[in-house]
């Protein structure tokens, strides 16, 4: 089977894999594109990654992730925008050293509540406030920052940007070539308003990346790992999928997949799964450019 | 301690009381109001529950609960629809025994997607269909349909209406006094529009039940069972709450928790414990109406 040629294979997917695994099982299965994930970069070394980024032939669809900056003024707001910094550095080296169609796109999550706060709308004023002071820099190393609304299930804890509307209207501020928005069909699929708020996105070029994984229930005790294989759970990726194709968006299309059941399988037994399931459920067209 | 004068023990809260021992528990706390089940009130038979609740001298403040009408049209539609019709006689007759100030008031919950189906858009529609079925018989009974709209996290398999815009939209074609909404803390509290949507709500007359109790985490494996007492969790009662007053609200307000350590404890005591954190977290002003 071949891949589908705007197919990414989100490292998170893989995640046991070593950085040099994940590259190798993508490009074997035919796959162009990867989304890489900060931690084993590092792992790497920033320079070593890039290098064997290069050397794959594979595009970078995004780095995941900065973000995480819903804390109060003080050491620990700074420090966070400093990792934030980092990120952006990396964002753009790796998209440079990534095949042709690399975009250089850094998916934000925004952090939840800090420890013993219910103040959510104080804790989106300072989501609001740490893109005006990081979009200076991410315009200036032309990377794109990307705002991921996450499942309202995780607003207490992980992000307290729930909607695509939500993260559009953060985003409404800045340039679309520095604050874009994910649209992540696991996060939003149950949104009444998702088909209008992707119109809107697109319409304003802000959909920096398309992510596409299903949701499952029983939600597992782990809350974190409802994501499954697209077609196994109750998400309809023909009508985000058609949403997302009518707004002309022309980049690669992540599958992003926390999972116990799929991190415990062999990486190229899952990128075949991915490659087939891909094929099966994301009608999205080939564009030319992509090859 | 003094029961605050619009608390209202929802039933669920004290799951494992009969309807008997729920209402002399609620009551010898002096507590006003009580929130009902269908299936205890059957177990009791409605005639019965209807004296039990009189000779209480507690108001009713809902009916919990109708809907689950998103399956397609055939013999299980038609069973669910005779199901709400039924709920809707039961709400008339219980809030006649109730105390003045009881409300006939039907929580209904969507229901979730067909068993196999991803089609969200077909079992929304479904779900407005089957409002407009029920409510001239609502309106004929003097019954409110208050549509809920549940956390996202319960979209799949529980309620395909998760924001209380949507539950709006979905009441607009009807009358205030034949449909409005449940305003519950615990699936809304995420919403970056909920302020806007409970004044829409209140200035449409359209509150039927403002339910109150927290929000948890980690999610336990039932997510069902994510409620806890009020400021145990994540929620902001002072803002919400204040919405809620502000739109001249003047129904009770009901705790309703699902929780299996409360479920576990002694009725009495979670009474005791629900009237405490109530006075502590849910600043609602008493009404010179409601003694």
């Amino acid at each position: 089977m071949t891949a589908h040629p705007r197919l990414s294979i989100n490292q998170a997917t893989i995640k046991h894999a070593s950085l040099a695994d994940a590259l190798r099982t993508t490009a074997d299965a035919g796959v162009g594109a990867i989304g890489l994930w900060r931690e084993p970069v590092a792992e790497a070394g920033l320079d070593t990654a890039a290098r064997m980024l290069a050397d794959s032939g594979l595009r970078m669809s995004s780095l995941c992730r900065g973000g995480f900056f819903t804390s109060k003024e003080g050491p620990a707001r700074r420090a966070a925008l400093d990792e934030n910094r980092r990120a952006i550095e990396e964002t753009a080296a790796l998209a440079a050293a990534g095949a042709p169609g690399s975009a250089a796109v850094l998916v934000l999550v925004a952090g939840g509540l800090p420890d013993g706060s219910v103040d959510i709308a104080g804790a989106r004023t300072r989501v609001a406030e740490a893109l005006a002071e990081l979009e200076p820099e991410a315009r200036a190393a032309g990377v794109t920052l990307a705002i991921e609304p996450l499942h309202p299930m995780y607003a207490a804890d992980r992000a307290v940007v729930s909607t695509l509307r939500q993260a559009l209207d953060l985003a409404e501020p800045f340039a679309p070539s520095s604050v874009g928005v994910v649209v992540d069909t696991f996060h939003i699929w149950w949104d009444p308003d998702v088909l209008p708020q992707i119109a809107r996105a697109g319409a304003a070029g802000r959909i920096a990346s398309y992510q596409v994984c299903d949701f499952l229930t029983p939600i597992p005790a782990d809350a974190l790992l409802a994501r499954g294989m697209m077609g196994d759970g109750h998400v309809d990726f023909g009508s985000l999928t058609a949403a997302v194709q009518a707004t002309g968006y022309a980049g690669d299309v992540e599958v992003e997949i926390f999972n116990a059941e799929i991190w415990a399988a062999e990486p190229a037994e899952v990128v075949a799964r991915t490659v087939e399931a891909f094929e099966r459920t994301i009608a999205i067209e080939p564009l030319s450019t992509t090859v």
